[in-house]
């Protein structure tokens, strides 16, 4: 102990700056470490957060999860009519949207807007007053997409004749399901629900289910992560930019839907509508990455995170080892950029199913593969590629099958454990669309958000009660 | 001077440096400059450049021809046969081919071959021993293809038959002209010109270009440079990488070749053959570039480079202001990338008039917007980044219009200014594929080269006799 008062010291600091700047100021020497406590502070996560680091059960589960999540082989089989692939949609009047459950009155704008659409749509109701009362007397129950292995962007509204994507795990014989990308300006998922979109869904619903299920019948099953792998060394982040990845899907199925016995014309609409959408692709990313994610669930004890997932009000995270539990907070703002004549004011919070992508290790996690996505969601390439560098921080690994050309092709940071992200205080990153909180009006801007913690910390309470230490 | 020997000196070493070490060694403080004198140290470089630096003429003739090339709208807007686009390949059995004129006797062994190719081809001839024997009868005449403001990559053999993309700059309504991309593989462009070669061409000049003429007619003209600017945002740099440029091309040409009233077989096959070909756009991205340097050729005074093309053994450069005349020297080695099973000893010379995309600003020159290109041409992203960073150097300006997301969104460095090449000992950086030296046995790799000292010395030499100071 005397040594201390003796010899001259170089401190190492962890903790307030200012306890490194007062002993630099008298003439000392001290480095500041950049540390703050765990889950951002919170009491109740760090004494979980002790309870379950260095933990043989949870290191073991993760592993396998983490296994389980990187041999998926997600491949596109077929389009199905929503009724057929979720037979629960054809039993009741029920409807999927996105992000955790979330009653009628509890929900924001565009998921009322886009649930009344798809009511008239699917014509129970023939105006939405009598929509809005069917609502009211109980006849129409609402569950999250999830609820049955499906995901949808934004409002993320599955109804029971609208088709569906069929993604297969050729590793485990498993199936999850997408909805059909409807492109951009009026759409149902930004909770319009005029004429237009109605009529835009009928279209999508026949004439072009019928040419994407004779173009699967005809290519046979597609592999979706070469696709994806792909798009990343071409800009691509595959959650809010697609372009690529839908150029590379449709290269891929032009012969396949070309060689159908369809007329020409329906071929023709079909192929117009595709390659005015940059963004078609989006939902068989989503697809891919639950398909990818489904095979880690369950697994007793892993912290790994399966789903994240927001409904416009509040933001939900289940992990492997909690099952079917949805932990859920308030949806954090959107640090982002708007369309002209918008602003924060007019956001409504964090919605759709999309960020599946970055709890696969894609979207927000891979911005260092999309450097031009800064000129949509903010910020510079530097940014982004930080961003990717940083999700290393909460990650169980990172997965070969995708790597990031900005960063000397390093893989991605994938598998999110949760106590990774109490331990670092750093939060998993998601690029997100930003939705006009009225319904209808649509997309008006796009940004970064983040998960929020209590989400996390709530989510390794319950897995804590599970575990003996 | 006696201050010299009283005071600390802080030493600046421009040259060799020991002479920095020594100083350093004795306990002195110096900085050694990264100088190389002019021209690589070439003395009639250096007396030319001295004569050529901060010369108002020069000046004022590349602002002029910058601007020019700034503002060509190269637009694509028909597909003809080369003998109806070029006369005098009517008039006379005439063959073009990439790069500076070349005797017969000179050409390396794939030009040869694919000349050989587009005589059976043209059925002038109906073996190979008849073809050659009518080249020995002096029946063939050679020319380069830049000679009639055509450009065509690797071997670049245009005869009579061939169908041509027509690239017009709307400034000025000047137009040029490429060859289709014939795909990988057996083809004419590395020297092969067997059985399935020819039927291979036979079918681009009569089904494709009829498809493609056809479409052009539906679609009208389309823009070029938005096309490449959008590509360098999706990981291609336009020249040895054109997936992204090719899917953007097709998705905006796509509708407009479904509503031909071609039969849907024809459609099928063309589809088919272009979703196949990674390198469709190359040629148009080679005509693009081509055009935007013709608007500056033949402004008096100007030492900014229009050409840069090679032949299989010589690479030529022509200036602005020197108009048609060719510079040449023996082409640089590649330092690239082979195929398993091939080498150094089996490559030809840098080969092709693809280096226009460097000349223009993109290729090489962009090469940060492609850091996935480095798995193909070899080194790694920061390298990438460097080489568009160093391009700097040698540019008269910087091209807005083309942009690197790596580089923070700076714009390409454009317009080479023979008089940089001189004065920094910078050479421009293309990159290229690697032909086997042999006839017909196709790519056997690919790398990075520059271009030679040399050219850009002699180029100057002859400008400065032109030139009152």
């Amino acid at each position: 102990m005397n040594a201390l008062f003796t010899q001259q010291l170089t401190v190492l600091n962890a903790g307030l700056q200012s306890f490194a700047d007062n002993i630099t100021r008298a003439g000392g020497d001290a480095v500041a470490l950049s540390w703050q406590p765990p889950a951002g502070g919170d009491r109740e996560g760090g004494r979980v957060l002790a309870s379950l680091l260095n933990h043989p059960q949870i290191e073991a589960a993760n592993e396998q999860a983490m296994a389980q999540y990187l041999a998926a082989q997600p491949m596109l089989v077929d389009v199905m009519r929503a009724g057929e692939a979720i037979p629960a949609l054809d039993k009741h009047k029920r409807i999927l949207h996105a992000g955790p459950p979330i009653a009628w009155n509890d929900m924001c704008g565009p998921v009322q807007g886009a649930i009344l659409g798809a009511i008239l749509y699917e014509q129970w109701a023939d105006t939405l007053e009598q929509a809005q009362a069917l609502i009211e007397q109980g006849e129409v129950s609402f569950e999250p997409c999830h609820h049955y292995d499906a995901v949808a962007p934004m409002a993320g509204i599955i109804s029971r004749s609208m088709p569906l994507w069929v993604v297969e795990n050729t590793e485990n014989s498993q199936r999850v399901f997408s909805n059909f990308n409807e492109g951009l300006g009026k759409v149902l998922r930004f909770g319009a629900n005029g004429d237009g979109v109605i009529e835009h869904l009928q279209w999508m619903g026949t004439e072009l289910a019928e040419a994407m299920k004779a173009m699967l019948a005809e290519s046979g099953p597609i592999e979706l992560k070469p696709i994806m792998a792909q798009a990343l060394h071409m800009g691509d982040e595959v959650h809010n930019r697609n372009i690529a990845a839908t150029g590379l899907l449709m290269k891929q199925l032009l012969p396949a839907l070309l060689s159908t016995a369809l007329p020409v014309e329906q071929i023709q609409r079909a192929i117009r509508f595709i390659t005015a959408n940059d963004h078609f692709f989006l939902n068989l990313s989503m697809a891919a990455c639950k398909s990818m994610l489904k095979a880690a669930e369950g697994v007793p004890g892993s912290t790994m995170v399966t789903v994240m997932a927001r409904n416009g009000v509040n933001f939900g995270i289940r992990l492997s080892g909690t099952g079917d539990t949805w932990f859920q907070a308030p949806a954090n703002p959107v640090d982002g950029l708007f369309f002209p004549g918008y602003g924060v004011d007019d956001a409504a919070a964090d919605l759709g199913d999309s960020a599946i992508t970055e709890t696969a290790g894609v979207g927000g996690f891979a911005m260092a593969s999309s450097p031009a996505i800064v000129k949509f969601v903010g910020g510079t390439p530097a940014d982004a590629t930080q961003n990717s560098r940083s999700m290393q921080r909460v990650t169980i690994g990172s997965n070969p099958a995708f790597t990031l050309p900005a960063l000397n092709f390093a893989p991605t940071a994938a598998g999110i454990d949760a106590r990774k992200v109490l331990d670092s205080s750093v939060l998993p990153i998601i690029n997100t669309g930003i939705a006009h909180k009225q319904a209808g009006v649509g997309q008006i801007g796009a940004g970064i958000t983040t998960a929020p913690m209590s989400c996390f910390v709530d989510a390794l309470s319950a897995l804590a009660r599970q575990i003996s230490r």
